[in-house]
This record gives structure tokens, C-alpha cells and sequence, in this order.
């Protein structure tokens, strides 16, 4: 089967919990593509980078699962604070997403992977009232290691990053805060616990990767790809049972 | 990442629902392990065994995941009355489940993988009330085209597969039985539609897989597995990052 990679930090790793969208893009896209889900928790895109090249399947790699899609969500902990150790300044952080992009995009790359389709995420926007409750509550107390504004530049990059490479960008950040009425008292309603985004908002963000889905790489799209396997009812009508079970994409 | 393959059913391909087995395993294995669905929805085994061979690593197949861990789950569709297109019967469907574990295991087999540990699960208990109604209220009503007494047979022959060959077997049918009181009635808070099992279930079935998986594979227990890549916190310490971002298991 070929494969979409989820490649990110907590925010990734964490889509696997029920109403995630690593779990929701899972169901959706069984025995049509599986989901490799490569979140790092707590990684900023620096670490995500040595990480990549040696997950990333290389150009000159046999056997390796075809990446039709490769989805990047980082800037949520480089957004962070100084002197926090996941702390990226803004123009590494930018440099970071582009090399990221680079690798896969490049002809010269060792990665090089003209088959795979690319796709951003913004970090989503972060609640100063919910992680700062946290953060108080800790033993000793602990100052508040991110802010709005800063975040919302990380968001910003990941944009002008996608724009100046031609690769769409998915800005769950700017739709949390709409949604959100423009407050972090309205983000509440998406956010855990001020940074990991809960079921309701990860369903935002599935509908809005699969419309990105259709938009920019329809042939991606679940509706466009038939079962890898054939539906067994078809089983009622063969007359050729191992041929009709024969899978649709390749010859083994 | 190394993986577990579910391979088995629709009981099987559902386990990407919120609350599904296949979630909750990639969420507790998320770093560990991949978790592989090759769930095929109204399959029997004797088509499962068409798709197997398409689907598992090849002996001599270069750079495949490693599937640590390969979870057998049929026997829900084979138990179907005749003339359903999917019944299998019983002596067929003990012979295809002893093919697929001799697959793995026979070293003359082209998919013989000594690495593989093996599970076997048995089709869960069926509802010929929630399933009648369901098929009752079709337009032309559809008889019952499943009963107790024969699932049960299939359930057992799971069983009689597993101890022949010395793989172990969650026994999902004698779990829910008895948590149903021994009723079709108590089988209501367990079941969808009188076949699919509901998260509560699917629950139950998670923990009996963690549970064969402690005492049978230890080494495959999430608890005895570290993360491939190193936890963030420990770039706090760190004086060489690269060398801390290297995977633990293979030299890339």
C-alpha cells in the first residue's frame, strides 16, 4: 500500500487518539492508503530534520513504501520561549521548513521523491489562560513558556514558507482563532490544555486537509482512490476468484 | 518502525474507529511500533489468503518493515450459512487458518519469517437479534444468514488452530459471551449491528491483545519497548544533538 506520512511533533503524535486525525484519516483511507504517523513529541523542526533523514525514505532505497504525501506541522514548540531548550528563532525555524521542503523537492537530495505531494500545517493558536493555569500549578511554579503573538509569527512563516514553494498550506491557526471569536477564552473549546487541540478542533483540521486534498491533489483523494483489494461482494459475481483478488496497483 | 500487521475482516478494518483495537494500538504503540491494518470488510479466509500472499513480506524481499507482530482475525464472515458467498466450511476454514500460520512460520514457505510472532483472535459472538431486525428490515427482507451455534464452531476451531500450533489465542468470543450473561439480549451493549463490535468491545479485545502480548511476547510490550527516537527532554542534557536524535535501533 502506499502511504500519507504525518511528520510533526505532539501535535502529530497525538493524532492517533480517538477523534485525532492520524485516526480519522486512518479510517477514512483503508485499503486505499495507510498512515505513517511520525509525530515527535516535544520536537521543534530542527530535531524533526535529523529525525527525517533517517525516516524519510531515501531516493536509492529498494522496497521502500511509496509517499504519495508528506504532511509537515511544526512550530508549536520552536515558538516557545528562550531559555526553553525547544526554543528555534524565527529566521532557523523558516530555514528549517524550507530544507525540509528541499529535501524531498531537490533532484541533487538524497531524498529526492518526485512522487510525493506536499502539505503544511500552521501550529494552532495557544492559550495563555489554559497552559499558564498548568504551568502555576507545577511544583515550583513555572513562567508561562510561550506567548500569542510569538506563535502567531511561527504560523505566519509556515505561510509565507508554503508561498514561496508553491506548497498548500492547511492554517488551522487561523481557523482555531476565528472560530475561537479572536480570544483565547474562545479557544477553550478546542484546546486540552492550552497547546494539544482536542477531537472537535482535530476534526476541523481532517476537513480541512481533505478539502486541501481535493483541491490541490484531487488524484489523492479518497473518492478517487478505488479500494486497494477488491469489495468482497464482488466475490458474488467472479467467476475468476483469485483474479478478482488480485490487487489493483501492482503485480506480485 | 518496525510493526504488527492486524490482518482479518471487516472486525478488523473497523478497528480504525475512534475507540477501534487498531487505534488504541497505534496510540500505545505511537514511537514503538506502526501498526499495519490489512483489514479486508467481508473477507473469509480463504480470499484473506489470496490478499496474505500480496500483502506480507516476501523472505527474500528487500528493505520490508519488519512485522514483529502479525494478529489473525477470521472466522466471523467463514461462519456464514450457506448459499452466503462468504461461508466457508468449518474443515476449510481450520485448513486456510493452518496455511496462513504455516506461511510464516515453514521454512521452505517464500513468506517464512522467523522474526513474526503470531496471535490469533476468534470472530467475537453474533446477535441474531440486533442482526435479524437489521436484515428484516430490508427491502425485500434478507433471512439470518448467521446463527450462535456455528460461530461458536468457528470460535472453536480458532482455538483448536492456535493450540496445534502452539500460537496463542484471545478468545474475544468466550470474553463477550460471558459478559453478555450467555444471552444474545446482554450481547446488545457489546455489538453495533449483532456483528461489528462497539468500542466497549473493542475496549475489552485491546487489553486481552496487551494482556497475550505481556505474557506471551514480553519484548513486544509497549513498556519494554523505548521510543525509536530520543524523548525531547533529553536534549536538555544533551552535548551532542546529532548523536542523540540517532535512531536506537538502526545505523541510517
Amino acid at each position: 500500500m502506499d502511504a500519507i506520512m504525518l511528520f510533526g511533533d505532539s501535535l502529530t503524535q497525538g493524532g492517533w487518539e480517538p477523534g485525532g486525525f492520524a485516526q480519522r484519516l486512518a479510517y477514512k483511507y483503508a485499503r486505499r492508503m495507510d498512515i505513517i504517523n511520525r509525530g515527535l513529541s516535544g520536537y521543534n523542526a530542527a530535531w524533526g530534520l535529523e529525525v527525517f533523514r533517517q525516516v524519510f525514505p531515501r531516493a536509492d532505497q529498494v522496497g521502500a513504501q511509496k509517499i504519495k504525501l508528506l504532511v509537515l506541522w511544526f512550530g508549536a514548540n520552536d515558538a516557545c520561549l528562550p531559555p526553553k531548550v525547544q526554543h528555534s528563532p524565527l529566521p532557523q525555524f523558516t530555514e528549517n521548513m524550507n530544507t525540509l521542503l528541499t529535501l524531498v523537492r531537490d533532484p541533487t537530495s538524497p531524498y529526492h521523491s518526485p512522487q510525493t505531494r506536499l502539505l503544511l500545517i500552521t501550529p494552532p493558536p495557544f492559550s495563555s489562560l489554559q497552559r499558564g493555569a498548568i504551568l502555576r500549578a507545577r511544583t515550583p511554579p513555572e513562567p508561562l513558556d510561550r506567548d500569542q503573538a510569538t506563535t502567531r509569527r511561527y504560523a505566519a512563516a509556515v505561510k509565507a514558507v508554503g508561498e514561496a514553494h508553491g506548497v498548500p498550506v492547511v492554517d488551522i491557526y487561523e481557523k482555531l482563532w476565528e472560530g475561537a471569536g479572536g480570544t483565547e477564552e474562545g479557544l477553550g473549546k478546542y484546546m486540552q490544555d492550552g497547546l494539544h487541540v482536542n477531537a472537535e478542533a482535530y476534526g476541523i483540521l481532517y476537513e480541512l486537509i481533505l478539502a486541501s486534498i481535493a483541491e490541490h491533489y484531487p488524484e489523492l483523494h479518497p473518492d478517487n482512490l478505488p479500494f486497494v483489494f477488491a469489495p468482497w461482494d464482488e466475490m458474488i459475481r467472479t467467476e475468476d476468484p483469485k483474479a478478482t483478488l488480485k490487487s489493483r496497483y501492482r503485480d506480485v
